[in-house]
């Protein structure tokens, strides 16, 4: 049906050899944003794209793309593909170079093939993503989004003192395009899962119909110290009894909701941590996401409602701060569902899923027809050197990108 | 009303005089059982008994006695004071000593005073209260009121390897005597009461009705870590969930007693401690205390069955390791009336109250009628250089155990 084959060893292959690129002394594949790593990175993706006979773009934000125009109009918004190759510190080899270089692959694999689309294709390389060494992450595609003005981004400082603007100088990716100057007629991101979920059920392929809101908080707790055999229970200030309280009522209060709402208190510590002291502080993260943008703001209520009351009925003082907050997100309809025929006329088990993670896709969701493919991280482990997907899922989702990408390049 | 009077001057001065005894090249006080500091304090209190006209006697396990013969029937049952003079590493100078010079100055002040009393009287040394160096604490009184047979406390193995028969050899307090040759008509410990309850209530002396019974556990729960966005409610196995549930259970249920029992979980560990990631493993500690030794085994019993419960409604594996048990005491209530009619005589305002740690006059309780006399300690503070307690509260406290004792030696 499609015109072109996937490269498989092509495709593996660039993909262990940028994976070799950024290595520290001891090892680690750090590539950071701005960063002679992401240079090297950077170099190679661009010789590569030209080898696949692409124009190379960069935009004043850094964001890189990979253009075939096809011979046709070129006004006509092309179908993109993408990702990031930035990384965090010690990553894997996978996480966001699976969605750029797969892109490529798709398009080098089309025009091979004799493919004829009626409209460009591009593939696209966000700056810093992870935001690692600038905040905030998915920095290229908000930019690109219309989400932070590129002057602001430039500006950002990194936790080496160095500016982005000057370090894109310095590395030759400070471009001389507008942030946002190809409107894609769709964006397709082809990612590995970083969960579990797709290996537990059995599906290589996850065709990501929305992106769970996130809202991260850390709360404090102020009570008491006092000695555990001396205070009775009517006069204590417990501060791990309130906490304690705290994470009986979200989690509580998430079970019994038909939502998918998830709640998590993972970090915890109480202070002065010691067996026979009341705990005089406690200090614990909220992590609340939910698909639903209304019912996140409903759930971040509903906590700060808790800890009002509680505040009155344990005695303490509590204090919020907000470390994160993410919309939800919910990707194209259309495209999900072309995702999903792919993955039936090619014999894959697909499941419909929502994204845990925040990736570019869900900025560019914002100005175009947005959709992302998941495939299996095995353990669901990433952001770790053990982060692993099976090489027959990853052509396997680069197949479907390509099918996807056939049928909307042929609109 | 009394013949004799505390030497405040004298008391005051051996306390300070004995709190430099045992410091280390960072001016710490450790003066731990056994070691040379422990002998060099054992000394300087033998040279106080007999410069007081005492006779010195050393018993197998170490517990050192002065007594005051009196001229009066060597078989009557004298009346004891003591407590220990050991300490704990970077201890403060009252814990304890207080209560063995503030004996041997109540024995002093009525001899000097000229009293007649009609048995013996003697003040004791405990050997290895604090145990810090050799388990268990209390070891001494223990071993006097037949709870530990002398052997298996001689064989005790340090926390530097040595043998406390060998080291007690070593320094010379290796005794003769049969672990509680002195059978007490009566005994008191004048002690520190080393929490806020005093100071806080305004009040200068406590007559110790109780010593509450103490039950230390570890408890360990083991669930699954995992992304804390990719796993729904229902499929998490959540340590920290079901860690907050027993901290939940155990506040509810002594809050809703009409009883003294006090529960405190003031350690608490979640693992791997990362905002977005389920915890695996919550581990925390479990205090709770109660005067009544029947009501501390329901208490027991109901966190145990809890635990069985949680195990299956969150999915988790829980196991439990006892830290340490003591049962409670309840002091007798002759000598309890006594301490609060001497207080009241004296113009001292005075608080019935119950130990919330544990003391060698729990050990001897078992054996002859005990209870405690405590003093404030300030801020609460023991088993630190900040211990403090007022000179006027230690002489206070002596003042109405030379009371007491004048009471009892007289009958």
């Amino acid at each position: 049906m499609s015109v072109g084959v996937v490269n498989a060893a092509r495709l593996l292959g660039r993909l262990r050899t940028l994976g070799d690129v950024g290595r520290d002394g001891q090892g680690r594949l750090v590539r950071l944003a701005g960063s002679d790593a992401d240079k090297a990175g950077r170099d190679l993706l661009a010789a590569w794209m030209r080898e696949a006979g692409l124009e190379v773009a960069v935009d004043r934000i850094g964001n890189m793309f990979g253009v075939w125009r096809a011979g046709v109009d070129p006004k006509a918004p092309p179908v993109m593909m993408g990702s990031h190759i930035d990384t965090v510190i010690d990553a894997g080899i996978y996480d966001g170079c699976t969605g750029v270089l797969g892109g490529l692959e798709v398009i080098q694999a089309l025009k091979e093939g004799g493919f004829a689309p009626r409209r460009p294709l591009a593939v696209a390389a966000f700056t810093n993503e992870e935001g690692v060494r600038y905040a905030p992450d998915m920095m290229g595609s908000l930019v690109t989004a219309g989400g932070l003005s590129v002057e602001d981004a430039l500006a950002s400082v990194g936790t080496d003192g160095a500016i982005l603007g000057a370090e894109l100088e310095r590395i030759g990716y400070a471009g001389a395009e507008e942030p946002g100057f190809l409107k894609p007629h769709a964006y397709l991101e082809l990612h590995v899962e970083q969960g579990p979920v797709l290996e537990r059920e059995g599906f290589s392929i996850g065709a990501v119909a929305t992106l769970q809101g996130i809202s991260w908080q850390r709360v404090t707790i102020v009570g008491e110290a006092n000695h555990a055999g001396t205070t009775p229970m009517s006069l204590r200030r417990d501060a791990g009894v309130a906490a304690a309280r705290v994470v009986t009522f979200l989690s509580d209060r998430a079970r019994a909701s038909n939502t998918p709402t998830v709640a998590t208190i993972g970090c915890m510590r109480f202070e002065p941590d010691a067996i026979n002291v009341i705990p005089s502080r406690a200090t614990f993260t909220v992590d609340l996401r939910d698909p639903d943008e209304a019912r996140l703001q409903e759930e971040e209520a509903a906590l700060a409602g808790y800890l009002d009351k509680l505040q009155d009925s344990e005695g303490v003082a509590i204090s919020v701060e907000r470390l994160a907050r993410f919309q939800p997100v919910t990707f194209d309809y259309r495209l999900v569902a072309m995702i999903e025929t792919a993955a039936r006329t090619r014999g894959l088990a697909c499941r419909r899923m929502t994204s845990g993670a925040g990736h570019d896709a869900q900025m560019i969701a914002r100005v175009a027809p947005a959709a992302m493919i998941f495939v299996p991280s095995l353990g669901g482990i990433s952001h770790n050197p053990r982060e692993n997907t099976p090489d027959a899922d990853i052509i396997a989702g680069a197949s479907i990108l390509l099918d996807v990408v056939t049928s909307l390049a042929s609109e």
